[in-house]
């Protein structure tokens, strides 16, 4: 840690791409989700809104930027929240970002450009540099968002590198969801000055922790976030390895699952509140059959969301 | 052909993703793509205006609908326009489709929504059907666009044949840019009533003719237009395999080099105006010892551009 930097600029710990909850005609349900990101802080959990499991390329430009500023004005805190801001189209990148940072975020996960493949270094560099000078914010800490198995657009090492070197200050940490822990280690090792390295999966986590990593961002985080964040607050403790393998059982439970449509119904079922199943085409709800087969695998595990019905209803 | 169907409302022939000029800020450079659509029209070239060789998913929403409005303005004969309106968000695809429709477009080409992977049949069905339902007009005609290799979201046959189905008058086209000839072909055989089949490149056009296909809709029609125009309207003369021969002399040429730079960097030199060689990021352009032998690889061909710097100057 370098102490000429002040520890709470930038992330670490626990975060998770919030389920976007949807109205009958599909239109975000703003309520809901302020429920959701109340829950999700109330666990000690940072908010990743518009993630890949948030549903966020779902979701218009405008879309969006009313939920950010519903969410602000509903009172969550914006130090807290890490809205994932990578479309496209540069113009839209810019226009997300820098709403973000005006509403005082205090970092954003920027997804490269992800519709053309096969892009240069130098290509994904200059959408970066772009997007940076256009913002043009002091404020501004861009978390990067590495996910091939999903965008196809890979962010080399030597990438990040150029980007650490070129914008120190600003590009501080990436998402790695590529599912490889070889990758995640050799980002550790390059050891880039306070670069805050999240795991895309709580299953990394123990391991993240013990070679130098900040944390992670977990879909899984919207069901299971108390015993995650034990994990992150107690990864040096000899229970360590027994946290970590409670972890392992209820992601790979949901792994079994189209994973999105699994977390809202799991929400759905422990809050008593069936609309949280409802999805954005293209992505569907699981059918009933499968709804039934993951509750009983979840109370095999004796899993449960301790206080969700509670804040559920508080707010309602 | 079928007769109850007017046959001006579907497209057929030789239509191209017009490349798009931009100025030093990377903004879309109106006047430039207004002539570059006015040159096309001259060749008897259609305008599938925002495809993925018009970098159409690097621009926003705002700058497509802006575009849009300024091409017509302009006088462009909106019957000639088939826009690419596909977006992740379907709100977004909602926005653009019927601001299309709104100006008189004959049509708009629609990817699927291309950040998911694996997304299934029954869920990018639901996503054509509510943007029609929401769209609500009986002049929405959809070509739906199948380009795999990019957006990594395939369209399959059965998912074609159940919205041709269900939408007989609204889904009635495809464009085929898998590059795979015997999947043009399984489409053909399937003999959708009057369902227009465009390959992605003239080097399948006369294959498609000769087997009751409507044409292509090409990227390389933006500096070879008359050439691929005579191939369509000459597939049943004796000439038409030499035709075919040496468009794809001309197209094989261009795909030695990444293909959007080479298309505006060959415009950019025959119509002697360098900005046109411009792209916005992710995507570069050429470095000059690509240009040089790009330029030298064309003569070779004795390939010319006749009337484009007339064109060129004659509105500028």
């Amino acid at each position: 840690m370098n102490s000429h930097l002040k520890e709470d600029t930038r992330f670490s710990g626990v975060l998770t791409p919030v389920i976007m909850p949807y109205n009958s005609d599909y239109s975000p349900d703003a309520d809901r989700l302020i429920r959701q990101c109340e829950w999700m802080l109330s666990q000690s959990v940072g908010l990743a809104i518009f993630g890949t499991n948030s549903e966020g390329n779902s979701l218009s430009t405008d879309e969006k930027i009313e939920l950010m500023d519903r969410l602000v004005d509903a009172g969550i805190d914006a130090n807290k929240m890490m809205p994932g801001t990578g479309c496209c189209a540069l113009t839209e990148t810019v226009k997300l970002t820098a709403h973000a940072i005006s509403l005082g975020c205090s970092g954003v996960l920027m997804l490269p450009p992800f519709f053309y493949k096969n892009v240069s270094d130098e290509g994904l560099y200059a959408t970066y540099a772009e997007v940076i000078q256009r913002v043009g914010s002091s404020n501004l800490r861009i978390y990067l968002y590495h996910i091939p198995p999903v965008a196809n657009v890979p962010i080399s090492q030597d990438l990040i590198e150029r980007l650490v070197r070129d914008y120190p200050s600003t590009v501080v940490g990436i998402k790695d969801s590529s599912g490889d822990w070889s990758n995640t280690k050799a980002m550790l090792e390059r050891q880039w000055d306070d670069f805050r390295v999240f795991v895309g999966s709580e299953t990394f986590l123990l391991a993240n922790m013990q070679n130098g990593g900040s944390g992670c961002i977990s879909a899984t985080a919207n069901v299971n976030p108390a015993a995650i964040y034990e994990l992150f607050a107690n990864w040096q403790s000899e229970k360590a390895d027994d946290l970590q393998a409670e972890l392992n059982e209820v992601r790979n439970t949901f792994s079994k699952f189209p994973l999105i449509p699994a977390l809202k119904q799991c929400v759905a079922h422990y809050a008593e509140d069936p609309d949280w199943a409802r999805l954005r085409p293209p992505l569907l709800s699981l059918s009933s059959s499968q709804n039934s087969d993951l509750i009983e695998k979840l109370k095999l595990l004796n899993f449960n969301m301790p206080g969700l019905k509670d804040n559920s209803k508080a707010t309602k």
